[in-house]
């Protein structure tokens, strides 16, 4: 394949990771990362339809083997693309339950999506992303995906509030270290529900009451787009009538 | 003049303000505020040479009557603009003083400039910025700039900290009531030395060590610019080298 | 009077100032301020009455002028005795209104009252407690006492988080700069309805659910007990009930 | 053994957790749990010198079954002791690292001693301090500790960082599940150097630099005798001339 610069976008599903991809994939061959082939076929499949690049890697961004042989895949595959962005998007973890039901499996659900997931993927993005630091028309961008959950530790949500704080935590200690290396790591606090098809189901009393995919997205490019003299750390996102 | 829709910068110098007012020109019939004419002239001579329209209407944000006069002013000028965004960027009562040495005025003037300042200027644009609803291609805007002082008090700096506190106060408790009624309220966190005439002779050890006024002028009309969906309230912008 | 070590509480009505002059009377002589005598003449009644040593003096905390004259009078009455505690208390400024409705008057009374306040306050109570470092038992402490509006801007409530966002600031830039000298600045953010005549009708599903002003004063003698290793700067105080 | 109310302490070194069990140990029964004997068998036989009563478990905090059989062993021990209190103190995961040397296991250490311990410890504990509620003096109390780290992802820090901001995402969780049920679930950030064996070799410029493991016990059972009227959630502990 050509040696245009990539985005590797971990945790695409029908929501916030297929507009990820589709918005990147615009300027960027795209690699599309989900456990489930089924999630990331059919954006893989339009994105080519619409004359973009695309490829997906089944990938458990919670186990390490599974997330090397990926970056090892897309090496051979991208020998000479430099990595413009990487999106870390795993929605893993969620789950709401009185505590003492929990189980230690259940309890580490979000710690091993979120907190180890976003390691494995953060160890093999950031050494790409350094070295494309001149090769690319903006800054090598690392974006995590947050959520009400990554501040507020709300009742029977321990679960995905362990491990979405814990995922702040190494989105703020990656941003102190390789910031002043000139990689751009953010992170999004997604303070709402967001416009799927799963949420289809969820009615509000007044319009527009649900993120969109495609804004959110076009947040990530914004971010990705800045320059180093001013770079955004956190960026809270939530629709307007939402109660915060 | 034209019905062009309108933007209300409170707040231009020679930086900052002035890229905003620039980046807004592009679209937008832009009205400058500042003290001093000498402040905001060069910007609309500026803005009216490369074919945008803009006014600059000499106003002391702290000053109510001050405020009041300019907004009638405005309303005659443009009678049948629409009010797209309204930012405010003054900065009044920035000072590091050792507590017991300031007296009230001193330790007053982040409070007059910032919070009294924010509450006239958001009293006068959000009624126009509600009827504005229906008439613009974006949700209508409101803006406030900080600092590093909005989130942390640091020691010799109780008069600036205790200002711009304030200020993010009112911008949540606005963004929380006028959100809901599809006004798109913000908070920036400007976190660094911006590049300006004033700091050309802070040194760094590494070069785009300090924040480009244009660069937060995009931040800014990036936030304009996105859908009722998905608002963020509040985006921090620093160098990548800054230490926080 | 005696040169027995000192407390001044500013705002001192039926509630938590009372609880706190109770508190802080077991050990020293205590100094009530209140616009209204009748806010604190039964206290200072109760206080005699038990045997400790109290007096009230009519203050409005947010003019400069009635401060300086409330801290000469102190200085004449406890020519000798070290200023142990002071503690910043006061309400005024609650409210809740759409911001629209408000006036400057009314946004700005938060700010008068707290804000400019607190700073009037710090200004005389900072020198006697800086200098009575050696003479006490435990180190010379100002705390001030912030509400659930200290952290959080909420609709509606633009004129009280200004003031308590503002008098949060102040605390913190005071806790850096004055904290090295010896000094132990707190913040407390009450959070919740406080047991007192005036909530008597307000009715919870739980009993307890109401904070006890009595408990608030045990906190900042806590506080004011604590060793200079061992400073705590915030705590937050709410009913075991309380939703946040 | 005796039916006195007692006090679990787990992660009992020479420093914090041994301070802490000594100030609980005036009042109660108290269980050390630390991975290795020689951390707590001093602690104990001091304890019990003094005419207290102290037993200690050698617990690995990180391994379920670890600390299953701790508990089971205590309720055997103690059949009809109330759980009074129940602190999590250990210090596993600290570790300074550039971010790209750190393999999994090491990345992995914090979450496991902080979260998965947290977790593993408050499973146990919560239905013990739930059944306690009406047995003791105090409203039942569970305590973790948390760091800088708990707040501030640094650089280099990723590991400790997400271990401690998930710890405080659990007890943020517990408290607001379990405070209304009536048990007081507290979080405190030790914020600096602790005065122990193993920093004897840090020195400041000014004495008192570090904070004193005996006032943080002190703060540990203040916080355990707060009302459920007037419950502190996070306090934050560190010396007067700290930098923060």
């Amino acid at each position: 394949m050509s040696s245009k610069a990539l985005a590797i976008i971990a945790g695409v599903g029908p929501g916030t990771g297929a507009s990820i991809a589709r918005r990147f994939a615009k300027s960027y061959s795209v690699v599309l990362l989900a456990r489930n082939p089924a999630s990331y076929d059919p954006v893989v499949q339009e994105i080519k339809a619409s004359g973009g690049q695309a490829i997906g890697i089944s990938t458990d961004v919670a186990d390490g083997n599974s997330v090397n042989s990926t970056f090892d895949q897309i090496a051979k595959q991208f020998p000479s693309s430099p990595l413009a962005a990487a999106i870390f998007n795993p929605s893993g973890g969620f789950s709401k339950k009185p505590f003492l039901e929990l189980n230690e499996e259940e309890f580490s659900q979000a710690l091993e999506f979120q907190a180890k997931g976003g390691f494995h993927f953060a160890r093999r993005t950031l050494p790409l992303l350094l070295e494309a630091k001149d090769k690319i028309s903006y800054p090598p961008t690392l974006i995590f995906t947050g959520a009400t959950a990554s501040v507020k530790g709300s009742a029977q949500f321990a679960t995905f509030a362990t491990g979405k704080f814990a995922l702040r935590a190494l989105a703020q200690s990656l941003a102190r270290e390789f910031g002043p290396q000139g990689v751009h790591v953010s992170h999004s606090i997604i303070d709402g529900v967001i416009d799927i098809a799963r949420t289809k189901g969820y009615t509000f009393e007044h319009e527009d009451a649900k993120l969109s995919p495609d804004a959110i997205a076009d947040s990530y490019w914004y971010l990705h787009t800045q320059p180093r003299t001013t770079f955004a750390f956190e960026l809270d996102l939530r629709p307007y009538i939402e109660k915060w």
